[in-house]
């Protein structure tokens, strides 16, 4: 125990040595903290009673009062995006029956969380909002419907929480479900993350497109067996983070294909551009013999087309690296990235990686309806944590100060005994409907409220005192200019109404 | 398989007569639906190929775009009241280290849901929402704060979903935490309970107080062992279900308290008043020699001051038979209650039991402090499911239309091969902040369109055909009055902006 504990004190200091280190890494200093504390409890408290660890677990957070008014700013800017385009809202339970995620997520299925079996039905945790949407449609029988759903997902992974990655976290859906003409929703998508990605300023961004029958079109002509082409699909998938050797050793090491084809796919999924290299494809010899990738290249140019009428293909690469790692997907799929920033305030810019992405999946209702009925739906998801990674740090490094209330007067008394009549004056403000606060003491010091009220972004005081009392006022002060001025009482509520609105 | 079909097919026969009974239930008849579906999926579908159950877990719901967009209106009304009381908003993550749970909900506890242990930490899904704050202000050091949260917990209790009970629901939670002087916080939080209740307009209510100090001072004067406390006051929690008579049984049966003590028990827990009866028990012979019961009734006289000032004292009713189930509070408790409405337009009333609830819990931060630091706080929970279950009703009966989405404006055309203008016309609304939205459609009807309109609500449809295109203008119809008047393309935005602020 003694070495132990040695050992305990010495992983303290070196701890308190790398905080001293980096003071541009808030996240990092929040995680070494946390471990002092969890070998500090584990060391025990001074009585020894309080053994547990003092955490939230791993790959998740808390969100801070201020934390919270940037992830609102976000959010409404998504949900904002998600009305103008005339989605409905809906909402599913955290957890589904387990049987209802088995087989939708291929490779990744491993990260799902499952619950206890403590009797009853197996349940485990939703891993994305999009197999819940399509278990809601076919339980439903709807047929046609365009919603958002923003809700928290899980999955068991190993995530660098620096980089805005998590075991929960938030996604933003927007789907659109129906049988319509060809691409029209799909572009739609497409623009919606190009009108969220600009309104978020988030600096300049790619938004990679590419079509899983162009894949498995390439697929078959570069000689990989059918039955491997969703796992050969996997592979491609990890070409945004590790180099095309390792994806070829993958590819023929663990996966059993031929270097022959190997190659070949890689140099097709080297190639992107826009409407020229698709104009390049539908001539290429072997593709263009492929039904699938035909098809797959005749509504790439058509997408390319309405994407033209948005206005939009400055910002889309048509990318045939790009294959997106779950299984449900049957057509178009795209991804957006942030591009690095050259002229930005961060000092320590967030390497980011995808922030969106979507894609169509035209079969997956359908397993779930008894008589397999397809409900075709394309969609896509913004995934706000990196988002908000950005935000904060932009934040952090700005002189930016963010209130976290929405307070418009504090209730403050110049003497003592007026606690009374404290209360009776915010309790006709809160009837009125005016934001307002107190101190919750009896008789606090009138410097002691107005330092509140700076603190914490207060602009108006309303100031009850004798002789206030006597002549049937309150004395509104104005925090930033220090003006005071006595309002009569009943004129009171209207005061602050208009003070505040111009504010 | 034969009988067990036999059994299955009398058994849907059964279900089919009961959905017949009754109309008046639509959540029950659901309930009969999802009963059916489900043993026709166990049955086998046509092909036998999809035998899942197509349900949502045990005690969860999926809600509509209509059910949220009633939720939206009450969640409205919450958040406007916690911060017109100045309260900032965290978040925490829907599961906690299992121990951060442990040893804080009593004989509740066995109703936490766990997760599995898949490697790592063992976890459980949060059961309320004062334990995670708890635990934040602990980890964090935060000795002063004044907080919402809105967020859904879990229990695995057998709700009756037709009361509006559920194992996955949300909580919205306003919580002071701080040194301060006594009651004030305590009234606020009654007051809010006031406020959301009046805003909802949910007919007449009744919020009952009690004190957890009173509580225990009864239970020592009646004869009640202490160690018998906690597990006496679970027994009185359960007396707004049962009769006393089954209550006296559980403790002299089941919890070994004598029946002499009960009985003295079963006086105190009838009583229930105003400011007249704490007089009354401050001068009772033997409350008034009981330390704790003293301070508790003096804390009690003071409140109901405080809510004197307020001015919501006709709906408060200091109650003796009050206890709450959970095991951390100190101080005062309270629990709102909406009365049978007479004057209802609801024909089905739903018999709703308690709708927020609450007190102090001076003593759960310290639980989680490595030196015992104590943080005192207080709060209170609404729990929206009922409320929800009783304006949704209220919608179904009345003939209120429900507007699911936000869309201002339809694009359309009144001719075919329009689709690119028309996607032209609707990328220059969107980049405008304009809600519109197309049919997805190459060449839709005009009757459609405005179909369309007419069953979502759409007050505006923005008309291009080959004329206007040629004389640079845009028919706008307004879909209530078929008015349709032609506007030049560069004022249309304005148009439609003027428009709809008007509606």
């Amino acid at each position: 125990m003694a070495a132990e504990e040695a050992a305990a004190v010495r992983e303290q200091a070196e701890a308190v040595r790398r905080l001293k280190q980096d003071k541009a890494e808030p996240e990092r200093i929040a995680k070494e903290v946390a471990k002092l504390l969890e070998m500090k409890a584990q060391l025990g408290g001074d009585e020894g009673k309080h053994k547990f660890v003092l955490k939230t677990p791993k790959g998740t957070r808390d969100y801070s009062p201020k934390q919270m008014a940037i992830r609102e700013r976000v959010f409404s800017a998504i949900i904002n995006c998600f009305k103008r385009h005339g989605a409905e809202v809906i909402d599913t339970p955290v957890f589904e029956l387990k049987e209802t995620l088995t087989g939708k997520y291929g490779e990744d299925s491993k990260l799902i969380y499952d619950l206890k079996d403590q009797g009853g039905e197996l349940l485990s945790l939703r891993y994305d909002l999009t197999v819940p949407f399509a278990r809601y449609l076919a339980m439903n029988k709807i047929t046609n419907i365009k919603r958002y759903h923003i809700a928290k997902v899980y999955r068991r992974d190993n995530p660098a929480m620096t980089r805005g990655r998590y075991r929960e976290f938030y996604q933003c859906d927007f789907d659109i479900a129906g049988q319509f003409d060809p691409m029209i929703p799909d572009a739609e998508c497409l623009k919606i993350v190009h009108e969220i990605l600009s309104d978020l300023q988030l600096g300049d961004f790619l938004i990679k497109v590419n079509d899983r029958r162009i894949l498995d079109g390439m697929f078959a002509v570069c000689g990989v067996p059918d039955s491997k082409f969703r796992t050969i699909c996997s592979s491609v998938d990890k070409l945004d983070k590790v180099p095309w050797e390792d994806v070829k050793n993958e590819m023929v090491g663990e996966k059993g294909l031929s270097p022959e084809a190997a190659d070949r796919i890689g140099e097709y999924v080297q190639l992107h551009g826009g409407l020229d290299l698709i104009e390049q494809l539908l001539q290429d010899p072997k593709l263009s013999q492929n039904k699938l990738a035909k098809e797959g290249l005749g509504d790439m140019k058509l997408l390319f087309e309405y994407l033209t009428l948005f206005g939009i293909t400055g910002k889309i690469s048509f990318d045939l690296s790009l294959a997106r790692g779950l299984d449900y997907y049957t057509g178009v799929i795209y991804e957006a990235v942030l591009l690095q920033q050259q002229n930005d305030h961060v000092e320590d810019p967030v390497s980011v990686g995808s922030v969106a992405g979507g894609g169509r999946y035209d079969g997956l209702v359908g397993m779930f309806d008894p008589k397999g009925r397809k409900v075709p739906c394309v969609g896509v998801s913004i995934g706000i944590e990196r988002i908000f990674s950005i935000l904060e740090q932009r934040v952090e490094a700005s002189e930016e100060k963010i209130r976290t209330t929405e307070t418009q007067v504090l209730v403050a008394s110049a003497q003592k005994k007026l606690l009374e009549e404290r209360l009776k004056l915010i309790s006709e403000l809160w009837d009125a409907g005016i934001k307002a606060e107190i101190l919750y003491k009896k008789n606090p010091k009138l410097l002691n409220q107005l330092q509140y009220c700076e603190d914490t972004g207060i602009p108006l005081v309303a100031i009850v005192g004798e002789q206030e009392l006597k002549d049937g006022v309150v004395k509104l002060r104005v925090v930033a200019t220090r003006e005071e001025v006595n309002i009569r009482r009943e004129n009171l509520i209207e005061e602050i109404r208009m003070r505040t609105s111009q504010l």
